[in-house]
């Protein structure tokens, strides 16, 4: 059992999708890829030019050894052993955002439920967000809960931890960022808010919403119609509802 | 605490969504409503109406008893006394189908986990879904944890467990329902298929998608793009996306 795992040590993963996307984009961190010894060239060639370009070692091993490192056999032919992810810091987040073209980011403000944390990680990665930004004194920490909620994303998703949320958000709004907080009591509707330029999504905790200094910096509050009887949305539903609207207006720009 | 109750007894629901739309969906299951005594004319004249058409005690008490009622100061002067949710059956949900306008219809084909089929149905209430479909005999029930979870929704959203999911889609069609069903694999994504019209969204089980039989029952298939490494939403996070994507076209016409 890998799910279990606590976040010091190097481990496994597997898959094509995960293990591109850290070669893509963590490549340091990736210590040694393990392929299946009959893999079709078909399914290799996705993968196969990235070697090159990483000194990284790559060993050709049976099916069943990766069956073994996995734990499961749903590892398509290939996994990799991997150093913890190590969120960002401050300084490094600000670098990571002035590399970024357009920017799509997830901010939380105060999550103190590491399930709901995971969630929101997996939603963030499926969503293809750039970065999700989290207050360190606030936000709960990397547990193995939040590594087995986020399916994988926890190893993925470029997390900063930022010792002051209200300054960051600053910093990114100097960026260019348009910062849209959600708030249920405002007018404008998240579908009605245009999502396509550079963007940070930022959501409050569970119940109690974003902080008065986290609403103040924002350029925009929108809201999520509830059209039944519930107060609010599960953060990380939230979370997925307002990232995948920015998918689909970029999709049409 | 009323959190972890069984849905066995009848129970105190609060807050004004949570009143009004018990009262307006199944006023039967209203026993009794406790209004706070010094509540304002305009908070009282959003439901005082609905008090009216329905034989239903109402009792004026000071907010201290409210707070004792609710577990919670959050309850907005207005609480009532509930029958538990009976979820319908075969037959009364072809009735309730019957009667709906536009229905938007949330099918879940084997949903195991407690807590997302509670997610779910929070997305659903939320979104206001007509109703949640889901097999009798493959699904997980109304428990504690699915009620907690839920938020308040397991109280209000109209949930159908079916003998046969199959045959029920197969009603569903005939009443004019377009079934979509959420397939990692289809080429339709889901932001350019037309939900404007009477629809059920079919979501398949966690990790293992739809199975066979509930595939083929459906119209049209789509896919929600995955940008990143994980290779599924979680289902509450997906049914959200789909309800609120359902909810934003609807605006638009």
């Amino acid at each position: 059992m890998k799910r279990g795992r606590s976040q010091a040590e190097p481990h496994v993963i597997y898959g094509i999708n995960a293990v591109v996307a850290l070669l893509d984009r963590s490549p340091e961190r990736v210590l040694k890829v393990y392929v299946q010894d009959n893999l079709g060239p078909k399914r290799l060639g996705r993968i196969g030019n990235r070697f090159d370009r990483i000194a990284v070692e790559v060993s050709r091993v049976a099916s069943t050894r990766l069956d073994e490192m996995a734990g499961t056999a749903k590892h398509q032919g290939i996994a990799a052993l991997v150093k913890p992810s190590t969120t960002l810091g401050e300084a490094e987040a600000c670098d990571l955002i002035g590399q970024l073209e357009r920017p799509l980011i997830l901010v939380l403000d105060g999550i103190e439920d590491p399930r709901n944390f995971g969630a929101c990680l997996r939603s963030a990665d499926a969503a293809g967000a750039d970065l999700v930004v989290t207050a360190r004194s606030r936000n709960v920490g990397m547990t193995a809960v939040v590594s087995k909620v986020a399916a994988g994303a926890a190893e993925a998703q470029p997390v900063a931890q930022v010792a002051n949320l209200a300054r960051f958000m600053n910093f990114m709004r100097d960026a260019g960022i348009w910062l849209v907080g959600t708030d249920g009591n405002a007018e404008a509707t998240l579908f009605g808010t245009d999502l396509t330029q550079s963007v940070g999504l930022v959501l409050g905790a569970e119940g109690r919403g974003l902080r008065r200094l986290t609403r103040e910096r924002c350029d925009t509050l929108v809201s999520l119609p509830l059209l039944g009887t519930v107060e609010s949305l599960n953060i990380s539903v939230a979370a997925g509802i307002c990232l995948y609207e920015a998918v689909r207006q970029r999709e049409l720009v």
